[in-house]
């Protein structure tokens, strides 16, 4: 029997699963990043998991075909290397290099969400459609268009780039140098940052009463959907303004890639209809009816797992052996 | 030597051009359409140019291997049905098999504007660029992207509608049921719209002076690029103001699909630099400097006879003969 690994280096902590070839994930160990010790350090660490992966799911190495890793940021899959990943702080590294020679197995990078994108198309909500946008809300609002079953790219593997779309309506200053960025207000962080700007400027809410003593800087968009079900009307606002924005952006990427489905994931996706309802009505508003009548439109089934599956299953189409 | 013939089925003539399988255009021959006769009438015209162009070409119909045809509207490439065309008064029309039944040669039919963006992705503007976001600036403003040398066709072979993204500085209501497309600012038809309106709110222009006794429905799109070169301001406003807007839709294309160029065809295209200096100021703005500092931007190199050149490869591409 043949088994996949697929990897999930993030900024707090990495993942690694044992998955078989039609994606059932059958053991998981997870351990955190320490990024700021260094890649070298970061490597090692992933090549002990593995052994410990293989050991604790009672098997061989020898019957690993391959490891798929999703990592943040910039990436180049075809050279295997991190071109840019801000919260590890990796600038041009070869991380498929460095995790085969350390492991004696093929590897695959790929981009974070684009693996969990990936996940969910060919094992989660998205399975059975052939063209699939899936986004991730979480820190940041990130997406990845699934084309005829096939990854979308772009030029310098750059596209779905989603969260810097701008909106008229935000004026945030955005990490990556613009003013307005979709993500600045769409997003976890985005979130919190709007029901803390307002609360500033003087609003009441019962948000105040729960951060007491605390600074506003505590606040979090968990903090925001709680008072949104204790019917706050700040709270209310926040989650429907960011709701219509998010819906005007999917607009634009529904037209340009004209998806079967949205699978919407990422912590964010917990915020579910709060944030859904008004985000349908202004996306059904926004593009054309042929779009809409075709669409559907769903939160990912997967969680935390889709990421570590879906680069298995894509490290293992990219081997070439067909299942 | 193999021969392909490719072909554009417009609303006001229909072109053939027999075709090399280098993309080089040997003959080309036109008729008007007679849309209004209906679809069988057309169909047997065009199987009268085919052996025309044949005849005039001095080849034997044997020599020819496909013909690639282009039509507007929503088609279904695979089933060689042209769902919808507005402007043939077209509707589930068998396209291909018709054309086929007529001339005994494999047909394949895609969308117009589809072959006009695969014409200069292969032999004009965009040679040798992997990822081509092509858009037409005409009656309408419409878009297809090429990705890895590939045509993205999406979910229900609908994506690309540029000219069908919302804009907030747009209120023109759009013949798709929306309120502020794109393409009801930003194409040809659109500029003198923006003009016309001005000019009934009162506003002096050099443009008056031509018109004369005509009334203000006789103003062209280029009537407003003439007065912009003799320093009108209004024409100067109006060039800049749907370069802008221009701009901030390409962003939204740039951010999302990740093109390595960008190629402008269409009639609208002739406007030139009267409207591309604003649009480019706008969309350096409206990017992230990863995109803008890989992308080309151009103007489409082959006229009208991209889309016969583009549909011909492209059927001979389907017809899976390797070149």
């Amino acid at each position: 029997m043949n088994y996949l690994i697929g990897m999930d280096i993030g900024g707090t902590n990495v993942v690694c699963g044992l998955v078989d070839t039609k994606g059932k994930l059958l053991h998981k160990i997870k351990q955190p990043t320490e990024a700021s010790k260094g890649s070298s350090y970061v490597f090692d660490k992933i090549g002990l998991m593995i052994e410990d992966l293989v050991l604790q799911a009672g098997i061989e190495k020898s019957q690993v075909s391959v490891i798929g890793v999703g990592t943040p940021g910039f990436i180049d899959p075809i050279k295997g290397i991190t071109l840019f990943a801000g919260n590890l702080r990796w600038t041009q590294v070869h991380t498929a290099d460095e995790i085969s020679r350390r492991t004696g197995l093929p590897v695959f990078i790929d981009n974070d969400v684009r693996m969990y994108v990936y996940g969910e198309a060919v094992c989660g909500a998205a399975r059975g459609y052939e063209h699939v946008l899936g986004i991730t809300i979480g820190t940041g609002l990130a997406a990845s268009m699934i084309n005829n079953g096939q990854l979308y790219y772009g030029g310098g593997y750059m596209a779905g780039e989603l969260g810097h779309i701008l909106m008229p309506e935000i004026s945030y200053r955005c990490g990556c140098g613009m003013t307005g960025c979709l993500e600045t207000a769409v997003s976890g962080t985005g979130i919190a940052r709007q029901a803390r700007e307002q609360l500033e400027n003087g609003r009441v809410s019962i948000m105040q009463e729960w951060l007491k003593d605390s600074s506003l800087e505590a606040l979090t968009a968990a903090d925001v959907s709680k008072a949104f079900d204790a019917g706050d009307p700040l709270a209310v606002e926040v989650m429907n303004h960011t709701g219509m924005l998010l819906g005007k952006g999917l607009a634009a990427a529904v037209t340009l890639y004209s998806p079967d489905i949205i699978v919407i994931g990422g912590g964010g996706a917990l915020a579910g209809e709060r944030l859904f309802a008004s985000m349908r009505e202004q996306l059904k508003q926004s593009v054309y009816s042929g779009y809409w009548d075709r669409l559907t439109i769903k939160t990912a089934e997967m969680l935390d797992d889709a990421g570590i599956v879906g680069s298995a299953l894509a490290a293992w189409g990219r081997l070439g052996i067909a299942r």
